[in-house]
């Protein structure tokens, strides 16, 4: 939410006090734009999000947020940046390189639900893209080869004998991904549930089931 | 689809040779205008469905609707009715009433796979409604009622020893929705993938979990 001290002075001619060269103006950077464009394109979708009220809750004007960024695909570009970085980064820990496929892909869902719950409203975005625009589609192709990632992963610990073999590969990929994906819809960040349990007992869920004892 | 025959005659002063005094005209029943008008929601979202997008769709004048149903959420009710009437019919059966808490949230799970798989685009309809409308909310209600009994079955099986217990029962019943609720999201009928052994392998999978042998 803006603070009550931004003011509507309208085009880019200010500079501010940006001190690395970044655009950025008194009040917000680039990052705090984003945050509060991707909570409005949560709340009333990326096609009907205007970029009048994007200025409108940000309590700037139009050529204020130009200052930031040149377009509002652009800002959707940035936000979802944030989503795919986030998750391809899964893929940089030595964890998904060493070690049983079984235990990759322990740590592969238990990262990914890390990854969701830091940085959810960006990663809800992505869940939600309808593919209308370029940049949605590009958002998507990289989303599908995350997502082949985690298959071959499958794949690979079915062949080790370590995930069960009586279902679909693609079955077994869906549902997993279903049970993730669907944090974004409940999922409050700041409640009794941290991240780190919530990572647990996803992990314990998908891997051993809810029966008792298992 | 329309058959291409569908005209586009205005007006409902012609009732058609409808049998049993239920409003209807050659072509179309209210089921078929109601299968048609809920692909067309889940294409364009409810709200921004028109009843001109649905005439056009239906191949029809907007008169030729009103002569089946006389409002946009009337048409929303009427289709919710099937995804609500299918899922609170699950709580009928015996099944539902006898035996182990952990063999009735079975049975439960599994015909609520059985209902989503079978009334597909209702279903999916449900599950994204935003809540606008008071059709919506009393929809939401309904849905929200069916999600306690099976959270209350989910805490009976705990108390009975056959639920894991290191798990908060909220996360239990939010993760069990999850993976049951995103099968909307991928699963096409018609495929290789029958209703009834995505419905085993929800079970397995919920119950069970991912790993050989456990």
């Amino acid at each position: 939410m803006p603070s009550a001290a931004a003011t509507e002075t309208p085009g880019p001619e200010t500079p501010g006090p940006a001190p690395s060269g970044r655009r950025g103006r008194p009040g917000y950077d680039q990052q705090s734009v984003l945050n509060v464009a991707v909570e409005v394109f949560n709340r009333h979708g990326y096609d009907a999000t205007s970029m009048g009220i994007l200025a409108e809750n940000l309590g700037i004007s139009k050529s204020a947020i130009y200052h930031h960024v040149p377009s509002k695909e652009d800002l959707l570009a940035l936000a979802l940046e944030q989503a795919l970085g986030g998750l391809e980064s899964v893929w940089e820990a030595p964890e998904t390189k060493e070690g049983t496929a079984e235990h990759r892909l322990e740590f592969v869902v238990r990262s990914t639900v890390r990854v969701l719950t830091e940085r959810l409203p960006f990663v809800t975005l992505l869940l939600r893209l309808r593919g209308n625009t370029e940049t949605e589609r590009r958002a998507l192709e990289r989303r599908r080869g995350f997502d082949r990632k985690v298959a071959e992963l499958i794949e690979e610990a079915r062949e080790e004998g370590t995930v069960r073999s009586d279902i679909d590969p693609r079955t077994v990929s869906r549902l997993l991904f279903g049970t993730i994906n669907s944090i974004v819809e409940w999922y409050r960040p700041g409640g009794s549930l941290t991240p780190e349990k919530l990572a647990e007992d996803v992990v314990a869920v998908l891997f051993d089931g809810l029966r008792a004892n298992s």
